[in-house]
């Protein structure tokens, strides 16, 4: 049983990768978490995001995995990003500790900025931590085809982080063996409410 | 067995929700259910649908659930919707009551208009119904990005609420040891009347 | 066990329908059937095809289903389905006795017209049966908003009506508890002849 | 038990062909291997490609199978292939012994070039064995119809070759009967370290 074992599927480790000169990016879904409820139906209790994930260069091909950097885009930041035409840009401010105590302390900025001559984009994160004194700045430029990648495989994922292929791949909802021809309840589900 | 156990998909909430100053507006993908004939083959019953539904707002960040009005995007309609250009709208009316003896006492009108300048749209739902004597009227603006995460997601959904992702993901559905190389009958599917 | 049961996933009836005044169209994936070999591994026996079917108006809403035709769609046929652009057109001819003695004696042509004002296509078919001496000749319009259902449905089937999605949703191909960090043969499967 | 029947999924061919007067061009998805950790986690082992293999035309409708060549497409090579324009060209460059003795012994090229009018591509390899001392040339063309399938169905298994198709299609990853309402560290996964 899955369920008991709870988040099994979140130790599956398949990112996209883009390794630079002076920084990596990768990209990864996380699906949604679900609760269910007494009566059995289940709720997103999490959301789901697509998780970049930033590491600076130390060398040649070299990464330093300790300073490693998260910037989780929601649905709706995926939908900018995926709606980029390529002469377009756009910038997504986080702050983590929003609504707890910490709230400002912490301040991300992703940005995403076309190549002047259309030939991909410049992806960046700047993180201030007022906490530990730290400010870090990775970058990391993308060609058109591994733009084409992030932004085809950001649109399949798009469904998945909303929890909709929860509502696919299902054995029949409904099966009679009689169906009642006419049936007024079921000629227009707007009056379900 | 999920059958016996009848509508348990119809149980996952997982809705894009996107939260305006006036009214929010949701949207979920409800499939078809099939009919079980005594051959064993199944049947669409009842056509899969978009379910749109809108609150309006009670206050800063406040809406009220009592007042949720709803509006299923046939397939066609959502044709209609995943095509849209930044600069086209639509207009879709539709009456909950149509074959019934209520015929034509509830009007409902969805209307997706461009913003003038291409950056998103305004969905807007009218709701005059004569026999409560009510009428609502629901605005939320969404931008381009929600717009792209609202076509990327119903595009997904749409062979889901024809009922096509049924033919798919299935053992094999013709299996045999030894194929007769040439067999007149399957060499077009166009004679299988 | 689904594979001794045989055609199973035929018998899942789930079209898209337009009805117009003259005739109607449906459309559905007919997904490709396996052969399974004494080793064990799955080849395309029947290739997967999008099935058109047309009927004749005899009436207000009615349709006469004896005089049913049938389309069906190659891969490359959807290829030129989908890509074709708003003011574009195409035509297929189809033998379906081909390679049988009665080769040329039915010709079924497909035309797909787009409306001069871009705003869809006029979709007819045409039979011509010298066996049966009969003409047939059935058009269908259809609107912007149905052609990108038909699109979009199409394009989500392709990779299905090729057999795709069935190298996908398996269980791992391959796990080891120990992976060889450095195995040339893994290196590039272009050397996997 | 799949996992320990080891590479079972490989053993389903399923490709997308095209047969042309000087050779042939197939085209299919191979999926990403994974390997399992004493954690029980599942890591990529062996990336996916979609993998072209090219056969030469030795007669009419006849191509010699001794001959074929492969080509296997990383998912920033299909990221270039769905991005290319009706008027866009592109080449890839692969040396199948690579960090190996014989690196640079063997150099393949493709080479995919829009047609002038617009109207399709010309898909070539190269393939200069120093080794065996032999240069094998193919060259296929592909019309707007068939390059349309190609970019689709390429668009399709990229999220698959990439391994996210095993982040979805999962039983619930964290389900709970009594969600805490306020969990701090679940309001944002980008602490998540």
């Amino acid at each position: 049983n899955f369920a008991s074992k709870g988040d099994v599927s979140n130790q599956i480790f398949a990112s996209y990768d883009v390794y630079k000169g002076k920084a990596s990016l990768s990209v990864r879904p996380v699906l949604p978490t679900f609760t269910k409820s007494d009566s059995g139906s289940l709720r997103v209790r999490r959301r789901g995001v697509m998780m970049l994930s930033f590491l600076p260069a130390v060398g040649e091909r070299k990464y330093d995995y300790e300073k490693k950097q998260f910037f989780a885009l929601s649905a709706t930041e995926v939908g900018s990003l995926i709606s980029l035409g390529p002469k377009d840009s756009c910038e997504f401010f986080h702050d983590p500790s929003m609504l707890t105590s910490n709230s400002g302390q912490v301040r991300k900025t992703l940005s995403i900025k076309a190549h002047a001559d259309g030939t991909g984009y410049l992806i960046s994160l700047n993180v201030v931590n007022n906490i530990l004194k730290t400010k870090e700045y990775f970058t990391v430029p993308v060609t058109t085809a591994e733009a084409a990648v992030i932004k085809t495989a950001c649109s399949f994922a798009l469904p998945h982080i909303l929890g909709w292929d929860r509502l696919t791949n299902q054995l029949p909802r409904h099966i009679e063996g009689h169906p009642s021809k006419v049936d007024p309840k079921n000629m227009d589900l707007e009056w379900d409410k």
